[in-house]
């Protein structure tokens, strides 16, 4: 840790930081990167206005999204900005405002008994939920540190005594039930506390933040870096929450950082901050967090959190591809970190992330399944694979273990639901979690998985799911053939379930073809439903549908199928195919599906008394009465629509035919192009990575070790 | 006309240009603006690829999108940039390999027949329709004009008399069905002959081309100049077709300036090439054109089309308007137009387009109807109203009298489905209008105005429409105030249709308001239908709504009404409201419907077997057993959801109650804000501007003149 970063890292949030920490004379108007300038003046614009409509402190009242709750929001970002503006200025304006909006806190906070709009969640004094509290108290902490040496000892005593304290007492033993767990609630909690602790030199905040309330270390920030990220940095609620829950640890670890350095932080557990929001950057696409689990689809790396981490990252590693994260973000914040990696963007010394194939271990040792990245290195938004083989990521987890997304230049193709939710609009029931959540976003049906018997898996309890880890049987990164392998056991009572999803690069093809091999293996009968939910017109298929054109059924009545509206069921011999479009191209879905399988074509929206759902389509295949069943399945990206020149090539699929068969062990697949091109590909039982194989495809041997094999027969080539 | 604009427009399409008209030495590599040397670069790319794959001139099979369809599209691109490129360049690489295409084509032409794919267009020679066989003309000679001196008699001899006169002949002599119409098929086949007129020094063809096959100027392009644009320079077919036919009647104009300055033809009507330029680009939001009739609306102002039309507007004009509609453009075209052009841009001599309210008289005219685009002047996305009182658009035009549109900086927010069409998509019926086009999008529920008896507008017979025009009755164009009034009497037997749009700049709004007052006036017993299309996820809704929650009937059988599914039905005592959100906005649709009415939430896309139409939602305010009836509707645009700080304001309307009394031949709106604000507004059916009325409002004394009077009434103003 070099004396550059202490001091970077000291002027977040902490005592120390209220000297000029940058350097700068705090009089003069340094001239300022323009990333970091327009920073100021955007914080410049709030403290004027805020300061112009006076303090507004109101007593708590609203749900997410109503006035209260927005005021106090509104309010901590003020503290923070404030705080950071008199550090850089020295401009007493500033600086009394901060304080008198305090003072204002300090007065009405010690009267305040739970909110009274708590609902489901643990209430706050100043929010609905206790979450918000801890936020504010992160923010507040890190304004407040940037002026209270400069008050009177009356208003610093006011402040402390009247609502810094006692906020984080609130949050700390008044709230063992949060600040206990392994959860990102926690994580907010111990950051607000521990900030308060170092700020008012209170050792006991302090150590019940990092360990726990009784400070054993069985719970507090040290446990939760330990637990609630994998070796590789992934958090287990999935990518949303990581960029949730990372503001804390980065925040906080700087704070710790700066007051403790003897705890090397940043070397904790081989560096799993840091890990951690490298981790958070490489699970987006197009700079969007890939919305598995409870998530909102519109989250992306434009986000307080991230600016934060990003600023912080790069303090500390001086990685210039952090640089080309913040030129994307637009953003960067108020700290002296922020100020140096907007000089250094500036400066252009940003260079590409090296946005790569990742297996990312889930679980506190990495072994209990993994998200898997399969990604070509085009930037942001080249092709991505995504399988979700991970763990069931507590109560935001969604029933979708093997799910697969795949995305590529036009957006998210193959999709997830993401969470049912309107983030805090009032008349979504308070921007809560809606009742759909449960019934449609994190039902198995509403996921690219195998549903076994129109249930979800687990039975929909996911105290039961978080007792299963998924085996994470192989992978391959590397192009030209990308796999991930994986099996669960126990989603549903005596069937196993084994997925391969293979990343195919074809000469010839710009964007490689997904190919997926499912079996479910069970005993008795079952129905087995494999649903494709995908994003895009419908331009033909050759499934020959029985269709519900003028009145429109349901396809269940509960776990998600309730949901589901009919718009056509079919049956075809052999191989299948749907093609549907996504702006600038074509996509078409080859199914190989076991004898007797019917597809349904369905949309999301049905039972939807509120208008909670967005309406977006599904193909499902469908076995019945079968112990076992395999599914084949082939994505094709293809073609180009082109509005402006209305030039359109390759709207018709390239693949002539897609046939699959077991033998010796082995699934093994053939793929016929049109142009009498041909492809094979072999994935073997036995997944060890040395274990060599042998089969026969189209008259030709076929050779390989490990799980996957490959034969590439170019037109001409002898049967 | 200037030297400078002489040179400048001789260069597109001319015999003279073949000489290096921009002054340019060709053999030494000019220092280009950058958006010019992109379009020499990419014309480079595209003209080495095509050499290295040789010449490919196939027998024409395939409809739109087919192999020989795009093939023959290439050509006729290469053809165009091999001209100018080596008029650039002196290179006599593509002298040669354009000699060789049109050499291929002299060979092919002459033995061709009516193109095997024709349906029910008029069948081309290359193309499935013989509008593509002008396109391919007016293109290639333009690009054969720049080579044609260098050539040997003999290759000269064998091109002009195998393909360029052949196809003239074709599209004149040979099409009188097509070149004798007023109708942009007619003016692209106008172009394209005349063109070659002029190449080949063939007066004829020029004097047919200019007026018609007879000559007599009952039809041809001065003819179309009469007819196919009103005064204020808008096209009857509408924004999207309008578009479309820029190219031949810009190109043309350019090339008779050249040709035949006596003829003015700059001048001609007023200016009515430069007005059609202008309009064009008035018609468009976002930079997208406002897909009224037959439209795309994925077609914006980037379309080879307005790249011609801007380059050559701003040659004429030098305005530098032009300039930033270019910018936008982010393209040129490879003419010594676009080379002035990008030079102008390069040095920053943009200035922002004006975008401002227009009425658009329609009709040769300008008398027959018009379309209304009030507007805030914010650039190209701020608040946008369409109100269509246009004629009927000939065959492309829809059965949409009176309908209306808005737009903002979250796009369309009451929408137009425009055309049911895949452009160039193969699988949709080789990419021609589809079925549902006749069934859905052209029927008048599929639009913001009111259906009578479940019927559209004219029976649904163009022809029918075609003679009867719209009144415009009035229009304000000014802050804060804005209005359309129109009448329509024929649209069905018996009932007459008015319909008043008045926008409202209201202080404290960042948006304006817009009312709607319409009434059916009619005798005996009808169904009136007002239905609303509009974009965004229905937030919640005061009307209460009997749900078809599992099953989902259609609407109706005929008309339109068969392809929307009934989502609810419901009454409401009273004022009602439904709120939706867009991206970043909420919208409230308030209102004060008759008594009796119901309220129908339905979505398009039932009876739609092959997949064609997309989903939209819409809501529809019913009346039944009524001789007249009138609807009172306000939108209201409210608050503002930030994805990424998660910050949400004003997700509730702030209106609380919207109320309609009918008052000595006024029709007379409150709106009552929650924070006790009122607005005023009075709509006189006499609508002369200098008539005064009266009324008493809220015990306030109203007097306006003019249709519109308006009375603001802050909180706290006295009953």
């Amino acid at each position: 840790m070099t004396r550059t970063l202490a001091l970077l890292l000291a002027a977040s949030a902490l005592p120390l930081a209220a000297a000029p920490a940058s350097g700068q004379p705090s009089s003069a108007q340094p001239a300022y990167a323009p990333l970091f300038a327009a920073e100021i003046t955007g914080a410049k614009r709030d403290l004027d206005a805020s300061i112009k409509a006076g303090i507004n402190v109101p007593v708590p009242k609203d749900p997410g999204g109503g006035f209260t709750h927005e005021q106090h929001k509104r309010n901590y970002r003020i503290i923070f900005e404030g705080g950071q503006l008199y550090r850089l200025t020295g401009d007493r304006r500033y600086l009394d405002h901060v304080r008198d909006m305090l003072l204002a806190y300090a007065e009405l906070y010690p009267a305040l008994g739970p909110h009274p709009a708590a609902a489901n969640q643990v209430p706050g004094r100043l929010f609905w939920q206790s979450l918000n509290d801890s936020v504010f108290l992160v923010n507040a902490v890190q304004g407040y540190a940037e002026i209270r040496k400069a008050l009177s000892a009356e208003d610093r005593r006011r402040i402390d005594e009247g609502v810094i304290r006692p906020m984080a007492r609130f949050l700390s033993d008044g709230s063992p039930q949060v600040i206990n767990r392994i959860h990102n609630h926690a994580t907010w909690a111990c950051a607000g506390v521990g900030l308060a602790g170092y700020l008012l030199g209170d050792r006991d905040l302090v150590d019940k933040a990092l360990m726990g309330l009784d400070k054993s270390g069985k719970a507090g920030f040290l446990r939760q870096l330990d637990l609630l990220f994998s070796p590789d940095g992934y958090y287990a609620e999935g990518p949303y929450y990581q960029r949730y829950a990372l503001q804390p640890f980065v925040v906080f670890a700087a704070a710790i950082e700066a007051n403790e350095p003897q705890r090397k932080i940043f070397d904790y557990r081989d560096g799993i901050v840091l890990k951690a929001v490298r981790t958070a950057i490489d699970v987006t696409h197009s700079g969007y967090f890939i919305p598995i689990n409870d998530a909102m689809p519109d989250k992306s790396l434009r986000t307080e959190e991230l600016y934060h981490g990003v600023a912080i990252a790069y303090a500390a590693t001086h990685d210039p591809t952090f640089l080309s994260i913040a030129e994307w973000q637009g953003r960067t914040v108020l700290t002296p970190a922020g100020q140096m990696l907007a000089a250094d963007v500036a400066a252009g010394k940003a260079r590409p992330w090296p946005f790569t194939s990742r297996l990312l271990g889930d679980g506190p040792d990495g072994k209990q399944g993994a998200l898997v990245l399969l990604r070509e290195s085009r930037g942001t938004n080249g092709p991505l694979l995504v399988a979700k083989n991970s763990v069931q990521g507590m109560g935001h987890g969604h029933f979708d273990r093997l799910n697969w997304l795949y995305y590529d230049e036009t957006g998210a193709v193959v999709t997830d639901y993401g969470a049912a939710r309107f983030l805090n609009v009032e008349a979504k029931r308070g921007g809560r979690y809606l009742p759909e959540n449960d019934s449609w976003a994190s039902a198995t049906v509403a996921h690219n998985t195998l549903v076994v018997d129109e249930q979800s898996q687990f039975g929909g309890q996911w105290k039961v799911g978080e007792t299963v880890p998924t085996r994470q049987l192989s992978a391959g990164l590397d192009a030209p053939t990308r796999w991930s392998i994986a099996e669960i056991e126990g989603a549903y009572p005596g069937v196993t379930i084994r997925r391969a999803l293979v990343m195919l690069n074809v000469d010839g093809l710009s964007n490689p073809l997904i190919l997926d091999i499912l079996h479910g293996t069970g005993s008795g009968r079952h129905r087995y439903d494999l649903p494709l939910h995908f994003s895009g017109h419908i331009i033909d298929s050759d499934i020959a549908f029985d269709q519900h054109l003028a009145e429109r059924p349901v396809l269940g009545s509960a776990n998600g199928y309730q949901h589901l509206w009919v718009d056509g069921e079919g049956t075809r011999n052999g191989a299948a195919r749907l093609t549907f479009m996504q702006d600038s191209r074509f996509y078409s879905y080859h199914m190989a599906p076991p004898k007797g399988a019917r597809f349904i074509l369905a949309e999301s929206g049905a039972n939807d008394p509120e208008f909670n759902l967005r309406r977006e389509p599904a193909l499902i295949q469908r076995v019945d009465g079968a112990a076992a069943t395999t599914f084949v399945s082939l994505l094709e990206p293809h073609g180009r629509y082109d509005a402006s020149s209305e030039a359109v090539v390759a709207s018709s699929s390239r693949i002539g035919s897609l046939a699959h068969r077991r033998e010796d062990g082995a699934d093994i697949v053939l793929i016929t192009f049109v142009d009498g091109q041909r492809l094979a590909v072999a994935i073997a039982d036995d997944t060890s990575a040395d274990a060599s194989h042998h089969a026969t495809v189209a008259g030709r041997s076929l050779a390989w070790t490990g799980p996957v094999g490959r034969l590439d027969l170019a037109k001409g080539d002898a049967q």
